[in-house]
Formats: structure tokens, C-alpha cells, sequence
């Protein structure tokens, strides 16, 4: 099972890793498919609910759960996912432009499920959705959210929305006109923003004011939250 | 020089750890008193500058630096730092109850600093802003903040300003009245909220408006982000 450390071997097998008792539970109830359980002895008064996932159930100790685990302190279970693409029909959809840390890509599905968001489109470069870190940060959002990974730009030019992009040369967010219909909200790379490519496709270039002027920037899941709420708040 | 790894050793000295390239150029850049500096040869080109520092300098091998620093992958430089108390008069406050996390403390610092807040008063069982991940996750914020560890509610009680907190009971977002003068904002514990102590001085329950229905929470410093340009963006 250790194999599974290797996001190749996820990829190749269309599964991925769901870890600790929060996250499987999540992973449980939302009705994807279950190929593999590893849980420890602590888990037992759970593990019942878990036998009946449909996958195969193994109990492990401590140090095996920590050669399957991607984390530091791996908590008591681990479990291997079957991969599903999601169907979503219309609504505004999340972009993201090269976003590399597994930890904000996992905290902007958390804030999209919030706003309701059901769909986030990808440059193909941006961090694997299915990295354990991603889903960890997600809290769930990953077992409802379409992610799908594209030609970015391509896909702006074709996607028939206003395409909200952060801009240094944008509109200040209290002044930008709000969208009356679906729309996009591109979130660029944490340290380079949005590539050219994809921001000559951003109809509507917003701007987060800097009221300090001292800071350099935002951090990248804390912009698209301003920005998701500023947008999609009703 | 590994003895500050731990967090004790660098409370009884008062100092802290800076880490890679980036945040220790902005810790030269800040003034704060520098007490040693061990980079790697390849950080040769910017070391003179790393030498006039005023403190003792150490060129180390990649090995060392390994054995020094808190981080999986460090980064060519380390730097122990004296901490010291900036002054600040007047203006509006964040204030955080029971913040666990790091990189979340870290990221409202910067998220802070963005929105020209210079004092963070937190419960005494927040994290440390001195954890070598939050001086990392705050950009620099760290250098330009007044972060105060009190009992909390009894600070609440007697700040005389309005305060506003996170809080399901709270008002709707975009109904809640803005502060017309200097406030305080109050941020929970990523899992368990406002404690009922602190939340009894919240003048202002505000609500973020759960639109999707199916996410239990958002994150605490995106959280945070969106009550801050709400706010304070003017």
C-alpha cells in the first residue's frame, strides 16, 4: 500500500488518499467508491461503519499507518478512494492559474463549497487536487466539487462568462461591477499572479486595495476568499 | 545552535528564528537586532550583506542547516533574531482566541498588515507568533506587527472599542454595521470558535452566510480575510 505515497501510482489507478477520521468519514457518506481501508487498533470502536464500506479492511499498526502516510502524525485511519467526475450543470466557476501549494488549493475548494461554487477549472500545472494535503485542506469540499484541468487560456477565451481575474492594474474591489449572471473568478500563482496568456482573457481585472502599504501581498487562498465573497455573497 | 529548535530555549533568551532568503532579508531590512547568522556557501553572492548584520556569522553545510531549522526543505540561510516590542498608538486591533495553527497566525499577520493593522492581541493559549512557521506564513507582518499575549476577555472588557466576532448567531455580513472608528475584530479557534468568555464582549456577531450549503466551516484566516476587507477597506 505504501506505493500509494507516490501520486504516479494514484494517478495511474484513477484513486487517492483519504486520511484521518474526519476526512474518511466525509469520504464514506459521499458515496465514492472504496477500494482499500487501513485502520489502527484506536479506531476499532469506528471501524464497524468502516468494514461495510464495500473495500477491502485491514486493521495496522502505528508504524504501518506511518509508512502509508504522507503526514508527520497520521491519524488513526487511511483509506484509498476511487476516483469520480462529478456532474455539474451551469453555475460560476473557480480558475485557477498554476497554483503550486497543496494547502491553498485545498483551502480555496473549502471556501468554494462555501459559496456554493461546484466546479473549479485548472491550468494543467496547477497542484493535483488529489495530493493528501489537498484533500486534507479541503474538509470534504473535494468529494463535491468538479475539478478538471485544462489548456487555461484556451478554455477562458471559450467559456462564454466574464472572467474576474486579481490584477495589480485592476478596478478597486469596492468599485468593480458585480456579476449579474454566472461567472469566473480567476486566482493566479502564489508568487507570480496570472500568467499573460490567461490574463488577456480576465474581462473584469479586479484589485484587493493594499491599506497598509507595507505588505507585498495577500496570501493567495485569502484573496479568493475576499474575492469569492465579494462576488458570490447572495 | 539546534537547542533553537525549541521554542523554550528562544522564549528564556528572547529571541527567534528567521528562515531562507526572503524573510531574512526582510528581517535585515527591519531593524531587529540580529544575533547570528549560518547561511550556505550558496548563499555566497548575498552574504556580505548577511555580514554587516552586526551579529556572528557561520557559513554552514547543507547538512547543518538541516539540523538547525524547522522546515523539510531549508533554505540556505538561518538567523536568530532579538524580538522586540514595537509601539503603537492608537488604531484598530485583530484579536485572536485560542489560534492553533501556524500558518494560519502567520497568514493573518500578513493578511493584517495588508489592511495597515499593526496590534494583534491574542489568548495566552494562542500560538506562539515567534514558531518559525508563523514568522514564515506572515511575509515579513512579523516584523512590522505589536502581537501581545493577555487574558483575553478581561482585555476584551476593557478596550472600549466595539467588537466584532465570528459567530453563527451573528448578523449577515453585508447587514452588519461598519465601525465608524477604530475596532477590534475577533477571530475563534479554527475548530471550536469563540470561547463563550471572549464571545460575551463581542459587541458585533457577524455572520458570513453560508451559501453553498454543504461546507461546515471556512478556514479560519480566510475567515479572518473576508471580515478584515469588510471591515477595514477604506
Amino acid at each position: 500500500m505504501a506505493a500509494y505515497r507516490q501520486q504516479r501510482r494514484c494517478d495511474e489507478e484513477a484513486v487517492f488518499v483519504v486520511e484521518g477520521p474526519k476526512m474518511c468519514a466525509e469520504a464514506l457518506r459521499s458515496g465514492f467508491a472504496v477500494r482499500v481501508v487501513c485502520a489502527t487498533e484506536e479506531f476499532k470502536a469506528e471501524s464497524l461503519k468502516f468494514k461495510d464500506s464495500g473495500g477491502e479492511f485491514y486493521e495496522v499498526s502505528d508504524a504501518e499507518l506511518e509508512r502509508l502516510s504522507g503526514f508527520k502524525s497520521p491519524n488513526q485511519v487511511w483509506m484509498l478512494v476511487e476516483r469520480r467526475e462529478l456532474n455539474v450543470a451551469g453555475g460560476s466557476i473557480l480558475s485557477l492559474d498554476r497554483i503550486q501549494d497543496p494547502g491553498n488549493l485545498g483551502t480555496m475548494l473549502r471556501t468554494a463549497d462555501w459559496y456554493g461554487i461546484r466546479r473549479v477549472v485548472c491550468s494543467r500545472d496547477t497542484v493535483s487536487c488529489y495530493n493528501p494535503k489537498v484533500v486534507q485542506a479541503s474538509m470534504g469540499a473535494i468529494f463535491r466539487t468538479r475539478v478538471e484541468y485544462v489548456d487555461l487560456p484556451q478554455w477562458l477565451a471559450a467559456c462564454g462568462m466574464p472572467v474576474y481575474g486579481a490584477s495589480l492594474g485592476g478596478r478597486p474591489l469596492s468599485e468593480v461591477e458585480l456579476p449579474t449572471a454566472d461567472a469566473v473568478l480567476l486566482i493566479g500563482n502564489e508568487s507570480r499572479g496570472i500568467g499573460a496568456e490567461a490574463m488577456a482573457q480576465v474581462t473584469h481585472p479586479v484589485l484587493i486595495p493594499n491599506r497598509g502599504g507595507t505588505a507585498e501581498s495577500l496570501n493567495a487562498s485569502v484573496a479568493a476568499g475576499i474575492l469569492m465573497e465579494r462576488l458570490w455573497n447572495n
